[in-house]
C-alpha cells in the first residue's frame, strides 16, 4: 500500500465517518521520546553535534542562514513569515514548517516528499532560495575546513572519515528528535489530571471531535493516525472547493501540493497533515502562510475539509482547546560553535 | 579634554615611545565582571529580558534579522562576514565587530560614535541595511504587540509603561555585559599561572610589546588603555600610508572612517581601537573586513602603524601570543521568545 492509495483509504474514512456522525476519538498522549530508525539511533554525541549544524550558518552561501533561521527553536520552531527569507533575501514558496515534533510526522515536508528527518534535512541546504549552496559536497567541504568539527563527528560517527553529508544529517535529526513538546496541558489531561483543562477547554475538545477534526488530524501529534515511517498521511485540501470563498480569500489552490513533485493529476492539492501542536506560536497558518488568525484557521479548515460553517461559540471553543496542545518546550543550553579559519568564507 | 584631543595625545605617546625604544607593557587581566552605567545597574532579569531581545528576529522589517544574526554569541560574537547581511540581503559597509567584550569599549561602533552599549542597541534596528525598521516606535510597536514580553519588561523596569525603546536598550546592553571572556591563556598568565603560554606565545608577548603594539593596543581588552566610558579611543589607520603596499591592496584608505559621521577633515581615517582578544574567532579582519588571515593582519597592523616590516617568525610568534587571548566564551542557556499573535507580521 503506497501513500496514494493510504490517503484514498482516509479520505474514504472520513467520508465514512461524517455520514455515519460523531465517532468518540481516540485520544493519544506524545510520548516522553521520539522514535529514532534502526539506522540512526539517537545518542548524546549525535544530539550535541546535530544541535551545532542546526544553528551553525556557515554551510549556507552567504554565511547568514541556517536551519534555526527558518525553523527558529527558540520560539514555536518556525519564523513567522507567510514564506520564509532564505539567501540573498529570497523568498520560498511555502510556510516553514515547525521542527516541534516533526520527529513524530511519518513523513517530511509539506507534500511529504522526504521519507524520513534525515532525508529533509538535506533539502534546505542545496535549495536555491534557502540555504543556497551549490550542492551538499560544497556544504561538506565546508564542514570539512573547520577543524573544530572533526571530534565531535570522531565522537558521534567514529573515527573513520566520520564528516560527510550522510552522517551530518542524521546527526541533525537526532537533534531535532529532541525537539518534542510532551506534557501539554492535553498530554496531563488525558494521562487523567482533569484540571489540566479548563471547561471551555474540554467543549472545544468534544466539539473538535464531534465536528469530525479528529479524521485527519489524529493520533498523539494531531497529524494523522499511526502511518508506517516513510509513508505521509496525504489529504486533499480543499476537499470542499465549491462554493468556499476562503479557496479565492486565501489562494488555497494555488499551489498544486504533491503533484508539483510528482507532475500527477491525481497528486494535485494533496498535502502532508501538519500537527495541530503548538499552534499558538506559530501563526501564520496553511501552506502559504496566508492566514494570520488562528479562529479564522478553524473556519477555514471546517469549511474546506468537512464542508461545515461553525458558529463563533465553536470557533473559540476549538481554538480554546488548541491552546491546550502548547507546549512546554524543552530547556536548551546554547551551541558553541568551533571556530572559522580566516580563509574559509567569501 | 574630548576625543579627539585624547586621541592626539596618545598618538603622542606612541611617537615617544618608539622613539625611546621598547617600554615594558603593563599587562592587565579582564576583570570577572564588566562595569555597568549608574542609571542601568545589572540585574539578573535585565539580563534574562536582554537575552530574549538580543535574539528576536521580529523587530527587523523582514522579522528575520537579530542581534545575534550579525553578532553571533555562539561562535565569535560576530558573522564571518566581510560586512554583514541585513534585511532583504542587503549588504552593510563594514565589518560586524564582536560583541564579545564590548561591555569594555569605551565607546561602541567603528569609529566611536555611540556613547554607550545602550546607545549602540538602538542602531542597528533602524538601520536601513541591518534590521531596517522605519523607526524605534514601530519597533516598539511590535514589542508592545506582544503580550509575553510585558511580564518581562515589568520584572526588570517596574510596573508602569516599562515597554519603551530605552528599557529595551538597557536590557540588551545589561546582557552584552555578560558577553565576556575573562580567564583566558593570557589571562592565567598574568595571574601567576606560568605554564599557561607556551614558550612560543610568551615570545609573542614580548615581541608584541618590544614592537609598539601595546601603545594602542593597551589594558585588560588590549583596545587602548583606560578611558573614561563615553569616549572613544581613536587611532588614524593607516598612521603610514606611504609606501604601504597594503593600502592598495585591501582597500585601508577606501572608508574614512570617523569623518564619515562628522564631516571634520581631521576625522579622517580615526577608528576606534578594536579589541584583540578572540580574533581566532573573528575572522576576517579590519573595518572592511577584506584581510583574511590573522598573520597578514598582523604584518598590515606593523606596516600600517609602526612602518615595520616582520619576520615571518615575528609573525607566526604574534599570532601564537593573539591566540592565547581566545575564550573562554560563557556558558549559556536558550532564551524562550514569547508566542507572536497571528496579525503581528507581514
Amino acid at each position: 500500500m503506497n501513500y496514494r492509495s493510504i490517503s484514498k483509504f482516509f479520505i474514504g474514512s472520513l467520508a465514512g465517518a461524517l455520514s455515519a456522525g460523531a465517532v468518540a476519538a481516540q485520544w493519544e498522549v506524545l510520548p516522553e521520546t521520539a522514535p529514532s530508525p534502526a539506522d540512526n539511533p539517537t545518542t548524546s554525541a549525535k544530539v550535541e553535534l546535530g544541535k551545532m549544524l542546526y544553528f551553525d550558518p556557515r554551510f549556507s552561501a552567504t554565511g547568514t542562514v541556517s536551519c534555526d533561521s527558518c525553523h527558529n527553536v527558540m520560539e514555536g520552531g518556525d519564523d513567522h513569515r507567510s514564506t520564509s527569507m532564505g539567501v540573498h533575501g529570497k523568498i520560498g514558496g511555502r510556510n516553514a514548517p515547525t521542527v516541534y515534533n516533526a520527529a513524530f510526522h511519518s513523513a517530511q515536508f509539506w507534500d511529504g516528499r522526504a521519507a524520513s528527518l534525515e532525508e529533509q534535512a538535506k533539502g534546505p541546504v542545496v535549495n536555491p532560495v534557502e540555504m543556497g549552496m551549490k550542492d551538499l559536497d560544497s556544504a561538506v567541504d565546508r564542514l570539512r575546513a573547520i577543524p573544530g568539527y572533526q571530534e565531535y563527528f570522531a565522537r558521534a560517527f567514529g573515527e573513520e572519515n566520520p564528516i560527510t553529508g550522510d552522517n551530518a544529517a542524521k546527526a541533525v535529526a537526532a537533534y531535532e528528535r529532541t525537539l518534542i513538546t510532551p506534557n501539554s496541558p492535553y498530554d496531563r489531561y488525558v494521562k487523567g489530571e482533569k484540571t489540566a483543562l479548563s471547561e471551555q477547554q474540554v467543549r472545544g475538545m468534544e466539539t473538535f471531535d464531534q465536528l469530525g477534526c479528529t479524521s485527519c488530524h489524529a493520533g498523539a501529534n494531531f497529524d494523522g493516525p499511526g502511518m508506517p515511517m516513510g509513508q505521509p498521511m496525504l489529504m486533499k485540501f480543499p476537499t470542499f472547493p465549491d462554493n468556499n470563498p476562503y479557496v479565492a480569500e486565501y489562494h488555497l489552490m494555488d499551489d498544486k501540493g504533491r503533484a508539483v513533485e510528482t507532475g500527477k493529476i491525481e497528486d494535485e492539492h494533496l498535502w502532508r497533515v501538519p500537527t495541530l501542536r503548538n499552534l499558538g506560536y506559530t501563526a501564520p497558518y496553511f501552506h502559504n502562510g496566508l492566514v494570520k488568525d488562528l479562529g479564522e484557521a478553524v473556519r477555514v479548515m471546517a469549511k474546506s475539509q468537512l464542508n461545515k460553517d461553525l458558529s463563533d461559540a465553536q470557533v473559540t471553543d476549538v481554538v480554546a482547546f488548541l491552546g491546550a496542545l502548547n507546549g512546554p518546550f524543552p530547556v536548551q543550553s546554547m551551541p558553541r560553535l568551533p571556530a572559522t579559519p580566516g580563509d574559509l568564507l567569501p
